[in-house]
C-alpha cells in the first residue's frame, strides 16, 4: 500500500464533522426546495435595491482583485462608527475573522472560554487550532456573564467568546452589564463580542466602542440586517495594534470585489435599513403570537430570530424539527443540554411565515405521537 | 502600562510586510488612477457578458448563504475534467486554498520547499504557519525540476511548490517532464502544482489528472483568463481523502453566493474562453513586438503575460518599473537574484497596452539616466 504525504496530527484528529448543514444539501437530499427558510437567521426581507443595484454596476469590474485594504469600507465605516480607519478590519464573514482570531492568540491547549451551545463555528476553530475549549452552562437562557468570568479566571483563558444579542437563544444583557463583565476581565484574555445582531437589539444593549481597550474585539456583520449573508463581509472593531495583527495571518485578496461594492452601498442606505429593523421587529411578534396560538412561549428577542420553547424536553423538540423538515420549513434548534427544548425560527417575509404556521400545528402533533409510541 | 492579549510566539514573529501591495493602494499614494493596470496578471478582457448577466440574476438572492458545499460549481467542474465531483474542493482563490494546505500538512519547523522567487503568497503561508521554506535558484528563467527533486529528497520536504506555466517568468515545462517530476517525487511529499495559468498554456504543457494519486493537488482558478479575479474562486483537484481534509479546516460558508453562480456561467461559456485565450495570445505577440522594438528580449509565454528582460540588472529594472509608475503604468517585476533583470507585463486591452507602448520608451530613458549618475 503506497504511502501518502501525512496530515499534520492536529489536522489528523480533527473530525470529519461541519459546524452546519446547508439548507441546499437538505434539499437536494429531500429531492425539493424549503417553502420556508427560516432557519440560518439570514434577511429574508433582502437587500437594499441600492445594494443591487451597485452590484449590476460593479459587475464587468469583477476581472479587478479587490482592494486588499478594502479601504473605501473601511472609511464608511469610520465614519459610521466614529473610530479610525486602523481601528476597523474587514474579513471574510464573522466566520473567517473568528478562525483569525484564534489563530492569533491561541495555541494547541491554549484555554479558551465559551458558552456550552453558543456558536459552533468559534467552537469548531478553537478545535482546529488544537486550543482547548472550556464551556460554560447558560442561566436562565442567557450567557452566564458571572459564569464566563469565573472561568476565565480559572483557566486563565486566552479568549473569551460571548454573543450579545446572543445566538441562538435571542437573549441579551444590558450594557452596564456587558461594561461591568469587560472591566472584570484580565487585561490578557481577549474578548470576542459577537454582535452579529447589535441593529435590532434596543440600544441599551450596545456599550459604547472604546478601541482604546486592547482586550476587546467587537464583532459585527452585514450578513443580518444588512442582508448580504451571501456575500460575505464581516468586521471587527478594535484598537490599531491589535487589528494590525490582522495583516499578518491574513487572506490579503480575500474579500471580493463585489462584496466590498455592495457594503459600501448597504451602508449608505439608512432608510433600508430602518425599514429592515422594523420589518424584524414587527416578525418577531408575528412568530411569538404564533407560538402562543399553539400553546407554546417565545422566548424575548433582540435578534432576527425567535427561540420557541416547545414545552418538553430535547428529543420532543428535535422531532418538532425533524416534523416541519419534512413539511418543507426549514428551522434550526439549540442542541446544548437545557437549550434543546427549543426552536429557532428566523424571521422572513409573511408568505414564508404563514407556512411556518400553517404547518406548526401538524410538526406538534407529529412530534406527539412519536412520543406515544 | 497595562498589559494586553499577548500574540502566540509564531504570529508574534511574523514580518508585517505583505505579499502584495495593490494597486489601489498605489494609486491613493500617487492621488490619480493607474492608465494602464498591467501588473497584477489580471484579465482585462473582462469576463463573459453570460457571467455579468448571471450575477444581475443571483443578486437579489445574497440574503441567502452560499452552498458551503459549492455542489452545483463542482459538478459543473467533475463534467469539464471527467473527474469526482468528491476529487475537487472550491475555494476563496488559489490563495486561500494554499494557506488551507501549509496548514494541513506543514507545521512549526516542517520542510517546505518552493522556487528562489515563486509566488509570494505562498512562501506567506509558510511562514504563517511557523514552516520551514527551503528554496530553489531558477535555471535558465525555468523552474528547476532537477533541483526541486534534490531540495525535496535532501531536507524530506513535507510540501514543493511548482508552478507550470510558471509565474513570475512565463516559462513552462512540457508535460512529460511534469510527469517525471511527479514519478520521482517521494510519496510523503505533496506537490502543489499550481496551473493558474493552463488554459493559456499549450496543451503539451498539462499532463493528465490522475486524481487517484494521493500527493499531487492541482489548482486552478477562475482568476485569470475567465477574468473572476475580484470574486475569489480557484480549486484543488485531488484524491477524494486529500480533499476532505480540507473539510476539516476550511471556512464553510466562504464561498459567496454570487462566485458561484459567475463561475458557473462561466464555465458554461466556452466560446468567450476560447476568445480571451485567442485575445491573450494576440496581446502576448504584441507586448514581445514592443520590447524588440525597444531593443528588449521578451521571454516566451505560456501565460496572460510577458515578461521582458530589460537587458541590464535589477536596480535597472527597479528603475524602470518605477518609470513607468510615474508614467501611471502599472506593472509588476521579479525580485530574486536573476529573475530581477525583467519587469512583468500582464496582457490588457490595445488601448492599455497602447499606453505602455508609449511609455515604455521615456521610462527606459529616465532609468538609464538615473543609472548614469
Amino acid at each position: 500500500m503506497p504511502q501518502r504525504p501525512p496530515l499534520t496530527p492536529l489536522v489528523d484528529s480533527l473530525p470529519a464533522t461541519v459546524p452546519f448543514v446547508g439548507p441546499e444539501t437538505q434539499e437536494r437530499n429531500h429531492g425539493r426546495p424549503f417553502r420556508a427558510r427560516l432557519g440560518a437567521n439570514e434577511n429574508g426581507f433582502g437587500p437594499s435595491p441600492k445594494v443591487v443595484e451597485a452590484m449590476r454596476v460593479a459587475a464587468p469590474d469583477v476581472w479587478k482583485y479587490g482592494d486588499p485594504e478594502s479601504h473605501d469600507l473601511r472609511q464608511a465605516l469610520s465614519a459610521l462608527h466614529g473610530v479610525a480607519p486602523e481601528n476597523i478590519v474587514v474579513g471574510e464573514g464573522i466566520d473567517g475573522l473568528l478562525g483569525l482570531i484564534v489563530r492569533q492568540y491561541a495555541e494547541p491547549g491554549t484555554p479558551v472560554v465559551t458558552s456550552l451551545g453558543a456558536y459552533p463555528t468559534f467552537n469548531y476553530h478553537v478545535a482546529g487550532f488544537g486550543a482547548r475549549l472550556v464551556t460554560v452552562p447558560y442561566e436562565g437562557d442567557r450567557e452566564s456573564l458571572n459564569g464566563l468570568l469565573e472561568a476565565v479566571r480559572r483557566e486563565e483563558a486566552r479568549i473569551v467568546y460571548l454573543s450579545n444579542p446572543d445566538n441562538p437563544m435571542g437573549t441579551w444583557w444590558e450594557a452596564d452589564e456587558i461594561d461591568r463583565f469587560i472591566a472584570a476581565l484580565p487585561e490578557t484574555t481577549m474578548l470576542v463580542l459577537d454582535e452579529a445582531y447589535c441593529e435590532t437589539a434596543p440600544a441599551s444593549a450596545l456599550p459604547p466602542l472604546e478601541p482604546a481597550r486592547p482586550n476587546v474585539l467587537r464583532m459585527r456583520t452585514f450578513s443580518k440586517v444588512y442582508g448580504l449573508a451571501g456575500l460575505r463581509c464581516g468586521y471587527a472593531i478594535g484598537k490599531a495594534e491589535v487589528i494590525r495583527a490582522f495583516d499578518k495571518v491574513r487572506n490579503h485578496f480575500g474579500m471580493t470585489r463585489i462584496t466590498q461594492a455592495a457594503a459600501l452601498a448597504a451602508l449608505n442606505d439608512r432608510a433600508h435599513l430602518e425599514w429592515v429593523v422594523d420589518a424584524v421587529d414587527a416578525c418577531r411578534r408575528r412568530l411569538t403570537a404564533i407560538a402562543e396560538a399553539h400553546g407554546l412561549a417565545a422566548l424575548p428577542s433582540a435578534t432576527n430570530f425567535v427561540t420557541i420553547d416547545c414545552g418538553s424536553d430535547g428529543a420532543f423538540a428535535m422531532r418538532v424539527l425533524e416534523a416541519l423538515g419534512k413539511r418543507d420549513v426549514f428551522v434550526r434548534k439549540p442542541m446544548a443540554p437545557g437549550l434543546d427544548r427549543c426552536i429557532r425560527v428566523s424571521v422572513g417575509p409573511e408568505a414564508e411565515i404563514a407556512v411556518f404556521e400553517a404547518e406548526l400545528g401538524g410538526a406538534l402533533e407529529a412530534a406527539q405521537r412519536v412520543g406515544e409510541w
